[in-house]
């Protein structure tokens, strides 16, 4: 799949086939997460693949939604601020690191046929208890992964390009 | 291109050619970033294309490199974090709307041929004075783009898998 029908096909999906997700597409997608750039190559990024049905219930106390739990893979995409690039303003780029490695994965997973969602509307000190992250590391975004159970045609509901670009000047 | 070899082969561009980019091909690659995901679906982003040399040369101003000056177009990826969604907990989620727009931007002009390099260590303060952009709007990322005078292999220095992938548990 070349790379803009991978933009303009992705969607959210939030209903999963009861179907594993085979090793080796896992990590590829993975590789896509590790390949990533980030702001002076800090990689400051850890990935925590749940597949284990007790814990993705135990989940629940951070995001309760059925169609969460049916996804066969959770994967908590964590950064360690300590470990990234600041600018000299005091500026943090790890939730942009975080975000580049989690679109990756998310667009090699939709190569391979899979689905995914991005989720931001965690409780991060949940997410956290349960999975066992020390206190340092943050949580960016969790991904739902799996064999999609609904279609959706492309991208559709998106500002007009004439409302978010402009030449030159703002 | 398929995904996969985009995310692997895809390099950080310094040296351009002295050839503009067309316009056919940089309308794709706004698009890719325009059909992005982004929390709540919000597109809380603008992106400044950038392609009069007179006002790159000013652009030094908040970057001074060389090779930054050479090339055709820098993008200016901005925020609107009142437009932003934000978690109940308050934790705010623009500087990942604007990674994700980016990067399907930066993949897609890859598939392109055309060469990328995203830029972090900006001043802040003087894109926005140079570029007229309103105090409550946030530069997250510039990118540089062109036609690639440099070949470079694929992705090589990268923490292994094993360093930054866990199941199940931290």
């Amino acid at each position: 799949m070349n790379v803009f029908d991978a933009i303009r096909t992705r969607r959210s999906i939030r209903k999963y086939l009861n179907k594993p997700v085979e090793r080796e597409k896992l990590s590829k997608i993975l590789e896509a997460a590790r390949l990533s750039p980030s702001a002076a190559n800090r990689q400051p990024w850890r990935f925590i693949v749940v597949t284990d049905q007790k814990i993705k219930e135990e989940l629940r106390a951070a995001y309760d939604e059925d169609w969460f739990v049916s996804a066969p893979v959770i994967i908590v995409g964590c950064a360690l601020p300590s470990e990234a690039w600041v600018r000299s303003d005091g500026e943090e780029y790890w939730k942009v690191d975080l975000a580049i490695a989690m679109q990756n994965l998310i667009l090699e997973a939709w190569e391979l046929g899979l689905g995914t969602c991005w989720i931001g509307a965690f409780r991060e000190d949940e997410v956290k208890r349960i999975l066992g992250i020390p206190d340092e590391v943050r949580v960016v975004a969790l991904a739902s992964l799996g064999y999609p159970a609904e279609e959706k045609g492309s991208v559709t509901k998106r500002k007009p390009l004439e409302e978010i670009v402009s030449y030159n000047y703002w």
